[in-house]
């Protein structure tokens, strides 16, 4: 594979250049969130398709409509939609990334202005988006020009899906994956989105596996009203008391589900699976330093991650209607929605969880025997996904990130999850690998949003290398 | 009595005026939570002080300070004290009342200009005030008026002591009768407060009891920030979780307090008690109309009133530092604060309280093994007042009552707190007797609110009647 270390080479010649365009588009404040910042999403956009254009790939732009943003109506970001090369006799990749970003203020904390990247001495290249996802995106368009510029033939045909709204719902995204799946994504093998992290900081990994969640609320409806607390405590059936009753009822504070029968759909752990929870960059200590309190259930890592990754687990986040403001009030509220979720795995349906889940709280606020009326509405139930380790997509991902960082990745699930993964799978009907460019404590999300130089420049070339190995890999055979 | 006879006749002349009188109050919109209605409320205090002037009373009006209102410093309204007659052969009796009113606004759905007194045809004297408190702080001026007007002698020496921010906790009010109960109050020697109402609409009442209020935040502290759920559900000691379980353990659906020991102070229930409930005025039917859904819960009526006036009850009335908004969000607060209020009654005592419920959580707490830390904080205690009904001063009220409306009132107790009434019976030592003038259903802080034409005008006899009959009885005998 000399074809790849020329590669390689030319990368590591042109990182002080790679960086610069990194600042580049990182200058785009593309908040998908902000309705004042909505032309510089589409501006970004049209970056994107104006250097992939440049290169010779053929784009086409996709606009989803237009979205409600807090009263404004607002056209939504393009989804550039792309091909580069069209060689019948290589293998089509397609890949996914994103060019909007979260927002960001100085004076959320940020140690210089967001929207100006800087390298810092330690080899962190700050500033929105460095990570999440303009790296990445700019990973797969700096690998094509790299290639053009050695002189050296891309050996797959690549097809990318760019969009401008992951960070609020990819609204409209799901819709143009349904119609374009016969059409522009025809004749793609396989899938790689680079868009989660690594495990640790040092290690990287293959990711295989996300969670699905199933949202509830849980309604109880009791006098017309709100009424006083002075007047009406301890003579009325308050929503409130049943609400906690039944919240209480869900899980034990080891995190332990108590709804029956939850855990029968839930796969079995292998001996096979045993093992990949060996070596694995992850400790309790760095957790616990990460959550200031060491609040950990579990007192093994494996565990812990095992209910990160393939234990459905199920999570309290709040209550509407019931008081909610500091200070005091003696209010009893009238009409309560507990909210909570489950975070579901291989083989659990969500149409069952969701049964299962409202069955016992019908039972459980039987035995209470309230006058209050009580529903468990389900308002979301996205299913989780699970790719086998073992599919030539990976096993490619593998190899690539062997050749790039000289260890074995780390497989990986997410806890979380990147609902376009499953989009993909289910209707392009092939693998969809999870290769991440950045590391665990990028803070994706957060002030100071970095992406070390190593791991943007070796990212680079990982999908380069990803791209070869792709190339060379049966994947008729798993 | 020939005296009280004159007198009751002349307020029967006097209808109209009276209700011209009210509707010239009401249209002063003195909403003390207002800041731009300030002026309003010291326009509506110096009337009263220029009409009791007018008619011979001695006024101090005491200025309790400065208030900051939503970032606003103003000048809080005059607590207006008065001293009417002087005669060291009389009894002298303090009277209470209010001359500020809660917000109203026509679009809340009033049926007509809240600060404009509408008589409709069905005897409703509709208006903001009408019955909370104006009508029953003008019924003690129209009493001391009209008593001249006929010629006669008001039978004891009258105190006043009349507020602007009852609807704003009373701001400043608490100062003042501890600063002046052994110099402007000196020589009182029993208290009336008309500032409450029928426990139904057609017969009348006395009230000797109120519950007092100890206020309590339950903390849960997890980790340094909000989590998502997807990464950290299953694998951390969750807030929420332990919050709802500590909830659920301190009330059962039925109302019952699960804190040992909470029921150990209440009074027995006594075969004299037990006779008090025969008769009053207070229907299952008539509550589960208000409350439009029939959540009571229990079967008799007096149970429901038992529970409403003489038995703690606990009340959960939210969670701050949860999600609280419409929609989903998978955050798992890292800080929750749970609140909840006891009602209290006799003999339980606020630090017994506190002391029961702060072990009784800490124990739960420790059973559930959790890493996060916990604290409870009793950010209120209200003690409760009683009174025994025997008490020359409602045994006067009774009589009164009696003599007005031709009925025994019904003895009462309120299950919300006045605080200004133990208060002044703490402050002045001597008996508070709490006397309606309004009915259930006047809508005191609702929309619509009304004050019977009955009841104002019986109501300004009652009050007149009153003051005779403590007169004439021994005080000093219980």
């Amino acid at each position: 594979m000399a074809s790849v270390e020329k590669y390689f080479d030319l990368v590591d010649q042109n990182q002080q250049k790679f960086i610069e365009t990194l600042r580049e588009v990182v200058a785009i404040p593309s908040v998908s969130s902000d309705a004042s910042k909505r032309k510089e999403v589409v501006r970004m956009g049209e970056w994107l398709q104006a250097r992939w254009e440049a290169l010779g790939a053929t784009c086409k732009r996709v606009d989803p409509g237009e979205q409600n943003l807090d009263g404004v109506i607002l056209d939504l970001p393009p989804v550039i939609l792309g091909q580069y090369g069209n060689d019948p006799s290589k293998k089509t990749v397609l890949v996914y990334g994103h060019y909007d970003v979260q927002p960001a203020l100085l004076e959320d904390g940020w140690e210089t202005d967001p929207f100006t990247l800087v390298e810092k001495e330690d080899g962190r290249l700050v500033g929105r988006g460095s990570t999440d996802d303009k790296g990445p995106v700019l990973g797969w368009l700096l690998c094509a020009e790299t290639h053009k510029e050695a002189g050296i033939e891309l050996p797959v045909n690549l097809k990318f899906c760019f969009e401008g709204m992951e960070e609020s719902g990819s609204e409209g995204l799901d819709d143009i994956i349904v119609a374009e799946a016969d059409r522009w994504f025809k004749g793609t093998d396989v899938v790689c989105i680079s868009d989660n992290y690594w495990l640790g900081k040092n290690k990287p990994c293959l990711t295989h596996g996300l969670r699905g969640v199933s949202y509830f609320h849980l309604l109880v409806e009791g006098p017309g009203a709100d009424l006083h607390s002075g007047v009406f405590g301890g003579t009325v059936h308050e929503p409130m008391v049943d609400l906690v009753h039944l919240l209480a009822k869900l899980v034990d504070n080891k995190g332990r589900i108590q709804v029956p029968g939850i855990y029968d759909q839930v796969m079995a752990v292998t001996d096979e699976e045993e093992e990949t929870y060996e070596g694995l960059e992850f400790s309790h200590n760095a957790l616990a330093a990460d959550l200031k309190h060491d609040v950990i259930i579990h007192a093994e890592e494996r565990d812990t991650l095992k209910h990160r990754w393939r234990y459905p687990t199920l999570s309290i986040h709040g209550v509407e209607g019931a008081f909610y403001a500091s200070g005091d009030k003696t209010v009893i509220p009238a009409r309560v929605r507990g909210k909570f979720s489950l975070r579901t795995v291989p083989n659990m349906e969500p149409a069952r969880v969701a049964e299962l889940v409202t069955k016992y709280l019908n039972d459980e606020f039987d035995k209470l025997g309230s006058k209050n009326r009580m529903r468990v509405i389900e308002t979301h139930g996205g299913r989780w996904w699970y790719s086998s380790p073992k599919h030539p997509n990976f096993v490619a991902g593998a190899r690539a990130t062997e050749k790039v960082y000289g260890v074995k990745p780390d497989l990986t699930r997410e806890g979380g999850s990147i609902p376009v993964t499953l989009t993909f799978e289910e209707n392009l009907k092939v693998n969809v690998l999870l290769l991440p460019m950045g590391a665990a404590d990028d803070g994706a999300h957060s002030i100071n949003e970095k992406l070390d130089k190593r791991n943007y420049i070796q990212g680079i070339k990982l999908l380069g290398a990803y791209l070869h190995e792709v190339a060379q890999t049966d994947l008729t055979t798993v």
